[in-house]
């Protein structure tokens, strides 16, 4: 018997998580993420547990609450840092600067001096000109090569914007050795939300071929990056975490041999862990020929759902209403922008009861939503936080 | 001559804007809107000359900064609010609250109640569900009813997101007054970044048809509500303010006579009261293959440039080295985020010379850029405002 049937209890509290209870119990004023920072412990420890002897190096930039680092510090997680602000900020947690690697490809020569001085020790790359910058202001230091890979079957492939083609890659690598820079390795990323363990192997594939012609050109690489795409669930099956990664640790170590591995979850870490509650605002049609309902939420595209764009990441919804009869609906954020529209190409399936002034609940939402959030855009907050 | 012919002076400092020469003199530790108010001001007082005797109400969401909103307010603007804060902020600021309009379709049943505590008369209804809300929120209230125009020609055409069908509009006229609420008009938008006030006959044809409708039903209204879509200079020929503003009215008087006329100009009034100060990171290319080089700054599409998204808005940049020879450019902001690159359809023509390091600038950036950053993607810090 689902909650709707007595009509008393508003949601179905069968199996919710610790996150979603909390949000169901109590009530907010506006958008809020309840993110259950326990749970990304235990995520750390299924990841670890799966990834074996690969150093986890979360990706702070999927959601960068004080209390997620804090609790990945007291574990022993090391951290991918996208900027001097997340290296401050990982830093100021207990970190280790040993512990982080500056993982954007783009960076500004001030903050590679300045995570230098901090005693960062590794840092990414993908071009010449960068690699001039890091060792102008990080004399020493170790890089990895990012490259660009073409066979990803991920649910939201990376553009070309990060990486270089093997040919460059090699070079890289002389040029490495030539600035004082010590070269240790490749990283890629195998592009975000890999459903399945097995659509890794093509592109293991591929970097291992670059990997050999390293070794056959003389270099002596130590480590692979093996970046994130650890996926969430957000209605298509996955694999369960510890299975996913041990399948993947098994196809690196076929082709890689004992090299040092590195991996950089986010999504997979800290998205299960998280839970939006919202308020359905309006819910209308437009004109008596409108094949959807058009459903307003008081959150959109400009305060957290920016995932949403291009329809890429689907998430799901607990209402009020579940288990009752329910109908397409095109759905839509609170501004006065026409591009803040959720999901229009595919509509979701939302209960025909369901009204403005109704609760909605946004499930596995913890990664890339506080922090992709406006300022302020229409005059509505940034996407509150409470950490459970 | 050109600066960069003596290569002393790093900008060609001809004719530019007072927000443009603040920007050259000036240097910012991160990415930064000069926004000049006195422009903001000259631009009101332009469109007011344009539009003779509508009432102007600025489109808060445009530009919420308090600067702006006390300037207009000292000019006696109106204003178009999208949100109970955007209210809240032009009461602060002293707007008196039968000049607020609260202009989203889409609205939480207790901001409806603020408003009307608050002393706001006027709302914008485009569904029965919503004007249920108002009636009983803000019984009494006036409302206009926003209608779905198809014939836009505007740079960026607005969605069905917001909007009625004629034929609803009709009912939605008949349904306010049976609920107590005062039917005053219509609305409609244009598209944003019209270019051309020609441009605007097909849609006030349209809107005119059900105007007449309306009269023949027995709805005595008497506004209009034009809203926005009045351009901004982004590079391709724009008519001056005036013109425009007093052709767009000449083609409403044209059709609707003598009615009370209301607007909603945004972007028209301050886009080009404000310029950018950015940094370039890097140029680089990912491969010899590489047709365009990637010219990556330290301002992306989740820290201010969000317009950017499909390459709808298409910024003027200044650099350096204007004036030098040009090459063709893909241009990325510089987050982790694949989805963060500016221009990649439609390349950017930039200086051959540019290099990581180098200022640029870019201009008419005061609309729909500081309000859609992000709180700190990637550990990045929202765009910076400096009012001069």
């Amino acid at each position: 018997m689902t909650m709707h049937d007595v009509g008393l209890v508003p949601f179905n509290t069968l199996s919710v998580s610790r996150a979603e209870a909390f949000a169901l119990a109590n009530t907010f004023d506006r958008p809020t993420l309840v993110l259950d920072v326990e749970k990304v412990g235990a995520n750390y420890l299924l990841l670890k547990e799966g990834l074996g002897d690969a150093h986890i190096h979360y990706a702070v930039k999927a959601n960068p609450a004080r209390e997620v680092i804090a609790k990945l510090v007291s574990l022993g997680s090391h951290f991918d840092a996208a900027s001097r602000g997340e290296i401050e900020m990982c830093l100021g947690l207990g970190a280790r600067p040993e512990t982080i690697s500056f993982g954007n490809t783009i960076k500004r020569a001030s903050d590679i001096a300045f995570a230098h001085a901090a005693g960062v020790t590794l840092f990414a790359v993908d071009s010449e000109e960068e690699m001039e910058k890091i060792a102008a202001h990080a004399p020493g230091a170790s890089v990895y090569i990012r490259l660009i890979v073409e066979n990803s079957a991920a649910d939201w492939p990376l553009s070309r914007k990060f990486g270089c083609r093997p040919s460059m890659a090699l070079r890289l690598l002389e040029r490495a050795v030539e600035l004082g820079l010590s070269p240790v390795g490749f990283s890629f990323h195998v592009g975000s939300q890999t459903r399945r363990s097995a659509m890794w192997a093509p592109v293991l594939d591929e970097v291992a071929e670059v990997w050999t012609a390293a070794h056959e050109a003389g270099h002596d690489l130590t480590m692979l990056n093996i970046g994130g795409g650890f996926p969430a669930f957000y209605g298509d099956v996955i694999e369960p975490t510890v299975i996913y990664g041990a399948s993947v640790m098994r196809q690196v170590r076929e082709r890689f041999g004992d090299v040092v591995v590195m991996a950089e979850p986010g999504r997979g870490m800290v998205a299960d862990a998280g839970v939006i509650a919202a308020e359905v605002l309006l819910v209308s049609r437009k004109s008596d020929a409108d094949l959807h309902r058009w459903v307003y939420l008081d959150i959109g595209k400009f305060s957290g759902l920016a995932e949403t764009m291009d329809e890429a990441i689907r998430y799901q919804f607990v209402t009020p209403h579940d288990g009752g009869a329910t109908g397409a609906c095109v759905l839509a954020g609170p501004s006065c922008d026409s591009a803040d529209v959720l999901y229009e190409k595919r509509p979701v399936e939302l209960p025909l009861a369901l009204r403005g002034g109704d609760r909605i609940l946004i499930r596995n939402t913890g990664a890339y939503t506080t922090s992709y959030s406006s300022v302020g855009f229409n005059g509505f907050p940034p996407l509150d936080l409470v950490v459970i």
